[in-house]
Protein backbone atom coordinates (compact mmCIF):
# COMPACT_ATOMS: atom_id res chain seq x y z
CA UNK A 1 0.00 0.00 0.00
CA UNK A 2 1.86 2.88 -1.43
CA UNK A 3 0.85 5.48 1.30
CA UNK A 4 1.98 3.71 4.08
CA UNK A 5 5.12 2.85 2.60
CA UNK A 6 5.75 6.54 2.21
CA UNK A 7 4.70 7.01 5.88
CA UNK A 8 6.80 4.57 6.75
CA UNK A 9 9.93 6.18 4.76
CA UNK A 10 8.81 9.21 6.19
CA UNK A 11 8.21 8.57 10.04
CA UNK A 12 9.29 5.46 11.12
CA UNK A 13 13.02 5.32 12.68
CA UNK A 14 14.96 1.68 12.84
CA UNK A 15 16.22 1.12 15.99
CA UNK A 16 19.27 -1.02 17.11
CA UNK A 17 17.80 -4.65 17.80
CA UNK A 18 15.49 -4.90 14.67
CA UNK A 19 13.12 -2.46 16.04
CA UNK A 20 11.12 -0.51 13.30
CA UNK A 21 9.93 2.84 15.64
CA UNK A 22 6.26 4.03 14.27
CA UNK A 23 4.93 5.23 17.17
CA UNK A 24 4.30 8.46 15.49
CA UNK A 25 1.64 7.61 13.43
CA UNK A 26 0.77 3.79 14.44
CA UNK A 27 1.28 2.38 17.53
CA UNK A 28 1.76 5.43 20.21
CA UNK A 29 0.65 8.41 18.15
CA UNK A 30 -1.75 7.40 16.08
CA UNK A 31 -3.05 9.07 12.36
CA UNK A 32 -6.75 8.02 12.53
CA UNK A 33 -6.97 9.17 8.05
CA UNK A 34 -4.20 6.87 7.99
CA UNK A 35 -6.11 3.86 9.78
CA UNK A 36 -9.27 4.84 7.84
CA UNK A 37 -7.49 4.60 4.80
CA UNK A 38 -5.91 1.41 5.70
CA UNK A 39 -9.35 -0.43 7.04
CA UNK A 40 -10.90 0.33 3.75
CA UNK A 41 -7.64 -1.68 1.70
CA UNK A 42 -8.48 -4.25 4.27
CA UNK A 43 -11.97 -4.01 3.32
CA UNK A 44 -11.41 -4.33 -0.49
CA UNK A 45 -8.75 -7.37 0.11
CA UNK A 46 -11.20 -9.12 2.51
CA UNK A 47 -14.86 -8.19 0.87
CA UNK A 48 -15.46 -11.64 -0.75
CA UNK A 49 -14.96 -13.04 2.92
CA UNK A 50 -18.16 -12.89 4.92
CA UNK A 51 -16.42 -11.89 7.48
CA UNK A 52 -18.37 -11.38 10.95
CA UNK A 53 -15.75 -10.48 13.20
CA UNK A 54 -12.51 -8.23 14.06
CA UNK A 55 -10.18 -9.85 16.72
CA UNK A 56 -6.85 -8.27 17.75
CA UNK A 57 -5.20 -8.02 21.04
CA UNK A 58 -4.88 -5.35 23.09
CA UNK A 59 -2.91 -2.95 23.03
CA UNK A 60 -1.97 -1.12 19.62
CA UNK A 61 -4.22 -2.90 17.31
CA UNK A 62 -7.34 -1.81 18.58
CA UNK A 63 -6.94 1.24 16.72
CA UNK A 64 -6.43 -0.22 13.01
CA UNK A 65 -8.72 -3.17 14.41
CA UNK A 66 -11.46 -0.90 15.28
CA UNK A 67 -11.73 1.16 11.67
CA UNK A 68 -12.17 -2.19 10.44
CA UNK A 69 -14.92 -2.70 12.27
CA UNK A 70 -16.60 0.47 11.25
CA UNK A 71 -15.64 -0.14 7.27
CA UNK A 72 -16.75 -3.53 7.39
CA UNK A 73 -19.95 -3.05 9.60
CA UNK A 74 -19.44 -6.21 12.16
CA UNK A 75 -18.00 -5.82 15.93
CA UNK A 76 -14.36 -5.99 17.12
CA UNK A 77 -13.18 -7.92 20.01
CA UNK A 78 -9.94 -7.75 21.31
CA UNK A 79 -8.35 -10.35 23.64
CA UNK A 80 -7.04 -8.83 27.43
CA UNK A 81 -3.67 -9.18 28.13
CA UNK A 82 -4.48 -8.72 32.14
CA UNK A 83 -6.84 -10.55 34.37
CA UNK A 84 -9.76 -8.32 35.00
CA UNK A 85 -12.60 -7.98 37.56
CA UNK A 86 -14.92 -7.08 34.71
CA UNK A 87 -13.77 -9.60 32.51
CA UNK A 88 -16.23 -12.99 33.28
CA UNK A 89 -14.92 -16.16 34.51
CA UNK A 90 -16.01 -18.03 31.71
CA UNK A 91 -12.79 -17.09 29.01
CA UNK A 92 -10.87 -19.46 26.32
CA UNK A 93 -7.07 -18.22 27.02
CA UNK A 94 -4.23 -19.29 25.18
CA UNK A 95 -0.42 -18.29 25.76
CA UNK A 96 1.11 -15.23 24.37
CA UNK A 97 4.82 -14.10 24.55
CA UNK A 98 5.85 -10.47 24.13
CA UNK A 99 9.98 -10.00 21.59
CA UNK A 100 8.81 -6.14 22.41
CA UNK A 101 8.06 -6.04 26.06
CA UNK A 102 10.08 -9.83 26.84
CA UNK A 103 7.31 -11.20 29.07
CA UNK A 104 5.21 -14.22 29.09
CA UNK A 105 1.47 -13.70 29.29
CA UNK A 106 -1.98 -15.44 28.56
CA UNK A 107 -4.38 -13.78 26.26
CA UNK A 108 -7.97 -14.42 26.95
CA UNK A 109 -11.86 -13.44 25.25
CA UNK A 110 -14.88 -13.99 26.73
CA UNK A 111 -16.01 -17.04 25.51
CA UNK A 112 -19.64 -15.34 24.51
CA UNK A 113 -18.07 -13.14 22.06
CA UNK A 114 -17.04 -15.71 19.78
CA UNK A 115 -18.00 -18.86 18.70
CA UNK A 116 -18.78 -21.49 15.72
CA UNK A 117 -20.75 -19.29 13.31
CA UNK A 118 -18.25 -16.51 13.22
CA UNK A 119 -16.10 -16.09 10.42
CA UNK A 120 -12.66 -13.51 11.49
CA UNK A 121 -10.76 -11.34 10.43
CA UNK A 122 -7.67 -11.01 12.93
CA UNK A 123 -6.29 -7.94 12.65
CA UNK A 124 -2.58 -6.51 14.00
CA UNK A 125 -0.33 -3.90 13.76
CA UNK A 126 2.71 -5.44 13.51
CA UNK A 127 3.61 -9.16 12.54
CA UNK A 128 7.36 -10.50 13.07
CA UNK A 129 7.49 -13.70 14.76
CA UNK A 130 3.38 -13.78 14.53
CA UNK A 131 2.94 -14.83 18.44
CA UNK A 132 0.50 -12.78 18.55
CA UNK A 133 -1.56 -14.12 15.90
CA UNK A 134 -0.74 -17.43 17.13
CA UNK A 135 -2.62 -16.50 20.12
CA UNK A 136 -5.35 -15.25 18.13
CA UNK A 137 -6.13 -18.55 16.21
CA UNK A 138 -5.86 -20.31 19.22
CA UNK A 139 -8.64 -18.68 20.88
CA UNK A 140 -10.46 -18.62 17.27
CA UNK A 141 -10.24 -22.92 17.40
CA UNK A 142 -11.13 -23.05 21.18
CA UNK A 143 -14.23 -21.16 19.74
CA UNK A 144 -14.79 -23.13 16.42
CA UNK A 145 -14.53 -20.22 14.49
CA UNK A 146 -13.00 -19.56 11.82
CA UNK A 147 -9.86 -17.82 10.56
CA UNK A 148 -11.12 -15.99 7.08
CA UNK A 149 -8.03 -14.10 7.07
CA UNK A 150 -5.20 -11.55 8.80
CA UNK A 151 -4.70 -7.99 7.86
CA UNK A 152 -1.37 -6.76 9.21
CA UNK A 153 -0.25 -3.64 8.77
CA UNK A 154 3.57 -3.66 8.51
CA UNK A 155 4.90 -7.11 8.27
CA UNK A 156 8.35 -7.95 8.66
CA UNK A 157 8.92 -10.44 6.18
CA UNK A 158 12.18 -11.63 6.91
CA UNK A 159 10.96 -13.39 10.48
CA UNK A 160 9.55 -16.20 10.69
CA UNK A 161 5.64 -15.02 11.31
CA UNK A 162 4.56 -14.77 7.78
CA UNK A 163 6.07 -17.70 6.66
CA UNK A 164 4.77 -19.39 9.25
CA UNK A 165 1.18 -18.39 8.81
CA UNK A 166 0.95 -18.81 5.15
CA UNK A 167 2.34 -22.67 5.41
CA UNK A 168 0.12 -23.11 7.56
CA UNK A 169 -2.49 -22.30 5.16
CA UNK A 170 -3.83 -18.60 6.36
CA UNK A 171 -4.31 -15.92 4.10
CA UNK A 172 -2.22 -12.84 5.38
CA UNK A 173 -2.31 -9.31 4.05
CA UNK A 174 0.60 -7.12 4.69
CA UNK A 175 -0.26 -3.70 3.90
CA UNK A 176 3.52 -2.97 3.68
CA UNK A 177 5.88 -5.70 3.43
CA UNK A 178 9.11 -4.60 5.09
CA UNK A 179 11.99 -6.94 2.74
CA UNK A 180 15.17 -5.36 5.68
CA UNK A 181 16.08 -2.40 7.15
CA UNK A 182 19.85 -3.19 7.26
CA UNK A 183 22.25 0.32 8.03
CA UNK A 184 18.93 2.25 8.67
CA UNK A 185 17.62 1.90 5.16
CA UNK A 186 14.15 0.38 4.71
CA UNK A 187 13.54 -1.58 1.57
CA UNK A 188 9.96 -3.02 0.59
CA UNK A 189 9.14 -6.32 -0.92
CA UNK A 190 8.10 -5.75 -4.80
CA UNK B 1 -27.35 10.48 25.17
CA UNK B 2 -30.22 8.41 24.03
CA UNK B 3 -29.01 5.76 22.00
CA UNK B 4 -25.86 5.32 24.63
CA UNK B 5 -28.03 5.60 27.55
CA UNK B 6 -30.43 2.84 25.82
CA UNK B 7 -27.72 0.55 24.99
CA UNK B 8 -26.66 0.55 28.26
CA UNK B 9 -30.00 -0.51 29.34
CA UNK B 10 -30.50 -2.90 27.05
CA UNK B 11 -26.82 -4.68 26.94
CA UNK B 12 -24.83 -3.62 30.15
CA UNK B 13 -24.69 -5.65 33.34
CA UNK B 14 -24.16 -4.26 36.91
CA UNK B 15 -21.98 -6.97 38.47
CA UNK B 16 -21.12 -7.18 42.56
CA UNK B 17 -18.65 -4.82 43.48
CA UNK B 18 -20.23 -1.34 41.80
CA UNK B 19 -19.08 -3.01 38.53
CA UNK B 20 -20.84 -1.67 35.14
CA UNK B 21 -19.96 -4.55 32.72
CA UNK B 22 -20.10 -2.99 29.18
CA UNK B 23 -17.85 -5.47 27.30
CA UNK B 24 -20.32 -6.56 24.92
CA UNK B 25 -20.11 -3.11 23.10
CA UNK B 26 -17.55 -1.03 24.79
CA UNK B 27 -14.43 -2.10 26.51
CA UNK B 28 -14.06 -5.88 25.22
CA UNK B 29 -16.51 -6.59 21.99
CA UNK B 30 -16.69 -3.06 20.39
CA UNK B 31 -19.61 -1.61 18.03
CA UNK B 32 -17.77 0.64 15.86
CA UNK B 33 -21.04 2.06 14.59
CA UNK B 34 -21.98 3.37 18.43
CA UNK B 35 -18.03 4.73 18.75
CA UNK B 36 -18.57 6.63 15.57
CA UNK B 37 -21.77 8.36 16.71
CA UNK B 38 -19.90 8.84 20.63
CA UNK B 39 -17.33 10.60 18.45
CA UNK B 40 -19.67 12.97 16.33
CA UNK B 41 -21.39 14.30 19.40
CA UNK B 42 -18.05 15.11 21.14
CA UNK B 43 -17.21 16.71 17.87
CA UNK B 44 -20.72 18.37 18.15
CA UNK B 45 -20.42 19.50 21.93
CA UNK B 46 -16.46 20.42 21.68
CA UNK B 47 -16.37 21.91 18.27
CA UNK B 48 -15.20 25.81 19.38
CA UNK B 49 -12.80 24.40 21.51
CA UNK B 50 -9.73 24.27 18.66
CA UNK B 51 -8.87 21.03 19.48
CA UNK B 52 -5.43 19.66 18.55
CA UNK B 53 -5.28 16.38 19.83
CA UNK B 54 -7.24 13.44 21.29
CA UNK B 55 -5.26 11.66 24.67
CA UNK B 56 -6.19 8.65 26.15
CA UNK B 57 -4.87 5.62 28.04
CA UNK B 58 -4.44 2.12 26.83
CA UNK B 59 -6.43 -0.05 26.40
CA UNK B 60 -10.27 0.40 26.09
CA UNK B 61 -10.12 4.20 25.79
CA UNK B 62 -8.34 3.75 22.24
CA UNK B 63 -11.51 2.84 20.22
CA UNK B 64 -13.14 6.22 20.81
CA UNK B 65 -10.14 8.25 20.92
CA UNK B 66 -9.59 6.96 17.57
CA UNK B 67 -12.55 7.34 16.24
CA UNK B 68 -12.92 10.98 17.93
CA UNK B 69 -9.37 11.62 16.34
CA UNK B 70 -11.08 10.35 12.51
CA UNK B 71 -13.89 13.27 13.13
CA UNK B 72 -11.62 16.40 14.54
CA UNK B 73 -9.21 15.27 12.14
CA UNK B 74 -6.40 15.12 14.61
CA UNK B 75 -4.15 12.87 15.77
CA UNK B 76 -4.64 10.51 18.83
CA UNK B 77 -2.48 9.97 21.18
CA UNK B 78 -2.22 6.77 23.65
CA UNK B 79 -0.32 6.84 27.05
CA UNK B 80 1.37 3.43 27.75
CA UNK B 81 1.22 1.37 30.63
CA UNK B 82 4.23 -1.17 30.09
CA UNK B 83 7.67 -0.20 29.51
CA UNK B 84 8.43 -0.69 26.10
CA UNK B 85 11.17 -1.10 24.09
CA UNK B 86 9.92 0.66 21.18
CA UNK B 87 9.04 4.15 23.25
CA UNK B 88 11.78 6.25 23.71
CA UNK B 89 13.70 7.28 26.81
CA UNK B 90 12.47 10.69 26.63
CA UNK B 91 9.00 10.48 28.25
CA UNK B 92 6.61 12.56 30.68
CA UNK B 93 5.22 9.90 33.36
CA UNK B 94 2.56 10.15 36.36
CA UNK B 95 1.35 7.71 38.46
CA UNK B 96 -1.91 5.88 38.20
CA UNK B 97 -4.06 3.49 39.78
CA UNK B 98 -6.44 1.35 38.49
CA UNK B 99 -9.53 -0.17 40.60
CA UNK B 100 -10.52 -2.27 38.17
CA UNK B 101 -7.10 -4.49 38.48
CA UNK B 102 -6.08 -3.19 41.61
CA UNK B 103 -2.73 -2.09 40.69
CA UNK B 104 -0.57 0.61 40.87
CA UNK B 105 1.28 2.06 38.27
CA UNK B 106 2.68 4.45 35.67
CA UNK B 107 1.66 5.84 32.40
CA UNK B 108 4.11 7.30 29.79
CA UNK B 109 4.23 9.27 26.42
CA UNK B 110 6.75 10.11 24.70
CA UNK B 111 7.67 14.13 25.45
CA UNK B 112 8.06 14.49 21.16
CA UNK B 113 3.74 14.07 20.48
CA UNK B 114 2.35 16.54 23.06
CA UNK B 115 3.52 20.56 23.70
CA UNK B 116 2.81 23.83 24.78
CA UNK B 117 0.73 24.87 21.21
CA UNK B 118 -1.72 21.43 22.12
CA UNK B 119 -5.18 22.15 23.47
CA UNK B 120 -6.10 18.62 24.29
CA UNK B 121 -9.38 16.44 24.87
CA UNK B 122 -9.05 13.97 27.09
CA UNK B 123 -10.82 10.93 26.30
CA UNK B 124 -12.15 7.95 27.67
CA UNK B 125 -14.10 4.96 28.46
CA UNK B 126 -15.47 5.36 32.20
CA UNK B 127 -15.19 7.66 35.19
CA UNK B 128 -15.51 6.82 38.23
CA UNK B 129 -12.45 7.54 40.64
CA UNK B 130 -10.85 9.87 38.11
CA UNK B 131 -7.14 8.67 38.39
CA UNK B 132 -6.88 7.90 34.74
CA UNK B 133 -8.28 11.28 33.97
CA UNK B 134 -5.71 12.48 36.84
CA UNK B 135 -2.53 10.66 35.10
CA UNK B 136 -3.54 12.14 31.74
CA UNK B 137 -3.94 15.95 32.77
CA UNK B 138 -0.56 15.52 35.10
CA UNK B 139 1.23 14.35 31.57
CA UNK B 140 -0.80 17.64 29.65
CA UNK B 141 0.79 19.95 32.72
CA UNK B 142 4.04 18.40 32.40
CA UNK B 143 3.94 19.36 28.61
CA UNK B 144 2.57 22.33 29.33
CA UNK B 145 -0.10 21.56 27.17
CA UNK B 146 -3.86 22.82 27.77
CA UNK B 147 -6.77 20.57 28.67
CA UNK B 148 -9.43 21.90 26.51
CA UNK B 149 -11.81 19.30 27.56
CA UNK B 150 -12.67 15.83 29.02
CA UNK B 151 -15.00 13.05 26.82
CA UNK B 152 -16.21 10.18 29.06
CA UNK B 153 -18.43 7.82 27.41
CA UNK B 154 -20.20 6.71 30.80
CA UNK B 155 -20.13 8.39 34.11
CA UNK B 156 -20.34 6.94 37.84
CA UNK B 157 -21.22 10.00 39.09
CA UNK B 158 -21.95 9.04 42.51
CA UNK B 159 -17.87 8.58 42.46
CA UNK B 160 -15.58 11.47 42.79
CA UNK B 161 -13.93 11.68 40.25
CA UNK B 162 -16.52 13.93 37.96
CA UNK B 163 -17.37 16.44 40.94
CA UNK B 164 -13.47 16.55 41.45
CA UNK B 165 -12.26 17.19 37.91
CA UNK B 166 -15.50 19.68 37.22
CA UNK B 167 -14.33 21.27 41.04
CA UNK B 168 -10.98 21.74 39.89
CA UNK B 169 -12.56 23.73 36.87
CA UNK B 170 -12.15 21.23 33.56
CA UNK B 171 -15.27 20.68 31.30
CA UNK B 172 -16.03 17.36 31.49
CA UNK B 173 -18.86 15.54 29.04
CA UNK B 174 -20.41 12.44 30.12
CA UNK B 175 -22.48 10.56 27.44
CA UNK B 176 -24.14 9.09 30.01
CA UNK B 177 -24.60 9.92 33.19
CA UNK B 178 -25.36 7.12 35.97
CA UNK B 179 -26.74 8.30 38.70
CA UNK B 180 -27.08 5.12 40.68
CA UNK B 181 -27.37 1.34 39.67
CA UNK B 182 -29.06 0.18 43.23
CA UNK B 183 -30.00 -3.72 43.15
CA UNK B 184 -29.09 -4.18 39.23
CA UNK B 185 -31.63 -1.20 38.01
CA UNK B 186 -29.38 1.21 36.39
CA UNK B 187 -30.78 5.35 36.77
CA UNK B 188 -29.47 7.70 34.86
CA UNK B 189 -28.83 11.70 36.19
CA UNK B 190 -31.63 13.53 34.49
Amino acid sequence: MKILEERIQKDAAVLPGDILKADSFLNHQIDPELMMQMAEEFKRLFVNEHITKILTVEASGIAIACMCGYVFHVPVLFAKKAKTSNLSEDVYCAPIHSYTHQTDGTVRISKQYLNAHDRVLIIDDFLANGCACQALIALCRQASAQVAGIGICIEKSWQEGGKQLRGAGYRVESLARIASMENGTICFLK
